[in-house]
């Protein structure tokens, strides 16, 4: 490379946006990057000229090491839409100004399917202005719900901390009796995609019965089924859990969170901010059943729990930083990189660049045959789907007992 | 040991409770016991003669390092309170009998403080009837608010536990811009001792500010002192992060969980259970503040997440289980197994036992010289206690990706 690399991120936090920042860090530099950048809360701080020099920051090996392992995103994110191309073309003047002020030869952006709608935008006005900057994308979302990449990093840890805790959370509800049983509801992220909410099942093994019902928001959620097939689980076992997506719906469309009092808020890219499931439904059995009821929201927790996260996962969002760099260097623009699965025992899985054109705004679901006919648990295939993703830990670097991550200033 | 050992797990789990019970029957076992039973659910599954021979379920040397790392009572629970002796003679005898058919020498409870009174009425029973058997306490509550003793196993790890959730979501909370800031509100468990709350200071360190409030329930908590808090810190920072006991209550002795719609249910030993303190706090502040806010629940997950165990904790805890069992062996009986602080740097702990009468039904508060004059924070006398309990990990067997429990079926 001749001149210099920014790189982003953009949308939620993941536990493992980080190591393709660290990724991308080392192969820019590796490849001759005089300078890389990063942009603070993504292209809505661009707008603003608020970057770093990431030399500043990672300058040692043990440095990247702690920068693998932090969670959250490091250079700060944004849920910004770039308006489109001919609505506000002083938006997009501006960022070049500033990309050429800079030097920028490659600008990579981690993100989830709305960054890759930047992504696009901004390789399609290079395209149009016959501006050399090349932008490629780094996939990045819990969510999994990215086209045409066979998962996503982030996704991986997500799924160990969620089955890992389902299957915590599983014993803990055996211990003590309750005259009419217990029913413990978890609520997982997953707005539309029920890949995370399905990752309960990992908690299923020959020491641990997993949850007894998932709910992907894939499927019609029928309320009265639902009790039904609570209560006849409780006159079968004393404790019931159920994993519920926070997105699932009913019949008629509605979320069930919206059925009791909920908030309310849509945010910039019209998404609703959906809570409470959980605690509907919890209070919805306890007046059905009358038994104890438990509602428990992994909420945050579950997208940042470096603490716990994959190695398969820390690994490949490494890799995926290195070959967006990679791919930007030889000359690939509006691309995103995308991770292929060759073989899954063993698994062994590779890179490939796609054109984000095919990928931006669109939402890989849980096929429906993953799904048991009742809608009610996810197939032995997603099981084999995801247990790959799993594998494997990175020990944390602990200091006095609490892991290390790597010093951010919140003013930067 | 000439005779047979019963060993019993009472009240809340932990994910240290089951090394208690592993250090009881490996002692007890070297001790001569012939056999080892474990009552399922405590003194109530012992009223209706459910038990189980533990030689059964732990084989092998890997059977009692899983057990061990598996979280929760292992024999299942109960929060049953046994009547005065003057009250109900006939349940003492029912037990009596029990444990006479078994050749029971010794008898430990694994429990906190509701657990010892269970201990101190056997054991007053005991006496009175010039009855053999001894019964110790073995001391366990996340909670940490036992008297006498310098703490109590199961602590450690929630405190491990809550000081790395902590930082995970102090990260996150920084990751993405809101117009007039984010205020999260993490609701941690304590209904009267605020040592969980307090260990969300643990996460403080070179790379993280900490929380920036923390409000225990020994403390007065006032709602617009609070507010003015929290307005005051968006003025300084983006984002905000509270952490609260479930148990705070305003200057008139109203639960904050109550000053919104919230259950009211009492248990057994006349606690109220609560829930929503976060949920009240975070609508209090969007209320007052029209910031977002976010309010997160750590729930069972900070009692039972053995994935993140303190290894001090975990030995600690097969310690004092098989001290019990020595203490009873050499003729102790209505006794408390304690530990005892020697040294803090290097840390040092031993064990001792004490009068049970002096520790049940009470309850170890933070002493007010522990929380800054404002009652907004620990101070670093506090950390300094904490510090040592959460040092080192048990690193969890893992199977396919997730942590391996000792198998218990739910309907032994």
């Amino acid at each position: 490379m001749k001149g210099n690399v920014i790189v982003g991120q953009s949308g939620g936090p993941t536990a493992a946006i980080n190591s393709s920042l660290a990724g991308v860090y080392r192969t820019a530099k590796d490849r001759g990057a005089k300078k890389v950048y990063g942009m603070l809360h993504g292209v809505q701080g661009l707008l603003q000229e608020r970057y770093i020099d990431l030399s500043e920051h990672i300058k040692t090996e043990l440095d990247a090491e702690l920068l693998k392992r932090t969670p959250a995103a490091f250079l700060g994110s944004c849920r910004y839409k770039l308006p489109e191309i001919h609505e506000d073309k002083a938006v997009y003047e501006k960022i070049f100004k500033i990309l050429d002020k800079l030097d920028i030869e490659a600008f990579i952006y981690i993100g989830g399917n709305d960054s890759m709608d930047t992504i696009k935008k901004l390789s399609d006005y290079a395209i149009i202005t016959g501006h050399p900057t090349r932008f490629v994308g780094c996939p990045k979302t819990i969510d999994n719900d990215l086209a045409l990449t066979d998962h996503t990093p982030g996704y991986g840890s997500a799924a160990k901390y969620i089955g890992t805790s389902l299957k915590e959370i599983i014993r803990d509800g055996f211990c003590l009796e309750y005259p009419k049983g217990l029913v413990t509801i978890v609520e997982i992220m997953g707005r539309n995609a029920g890949w995370l909410t399905g990752a309960a099942a990992l908690s299923q093994g020959e020491d641990c019965d997993g949850p007894d019902l998932i709910y992907l928001p894939e499927i019609t959620f029928d309320l009265h089924q639902f009790s039904d097939k609570v209560k006849q689980l409780l006159e079968k076992k004393p404790s019931v859990v159920v994993a519920v997506s926070e997105g699932i719906r009913t019949g008629d469309g509605n979320y069930v969170c919206e059925l009791g009092s909920s908030v309310d808020f849509v945010d910039a890219f019209g998404h609703k901010q959906l809570s409470g499931t959980a605690s509907y439904l919890a209070s919805f059995i306890a007046g059905e059943i009358g038994c104890k009821t438990r509602a428990i929201e992994l909420s945050t927790l579950q997208r940042s729990a470096s603490h716990a996260a994959s190695r398969v996962d820390i690994l490949e969002a490494y890799q995926v930083g290195g070959a967006a760099v990679k791919a930007a260097d030889e000359g690939d623009s509006g691309k995103m990189v995308v991770l292929q699965r060759l073989s899954d025992d063993p698994y062994q899985c590779g890179t490939e660049v796609k054109d984000v054109h095919k990928i931006a705004n669109d939402e890989k679901l849980v096929p429906r045959e993953w799904v048991n006919e009742e809608g009610t648990y996810v197939t032995d295939e997603f099981v084999a789907y995801v247990r790959p993703l799993i594998q494997g830990d990175v020990s944390p670097v602990m200091v006095d007992g609490i892991p290390r991550h790597l010093f951010r200033s919140y003013d930067m």
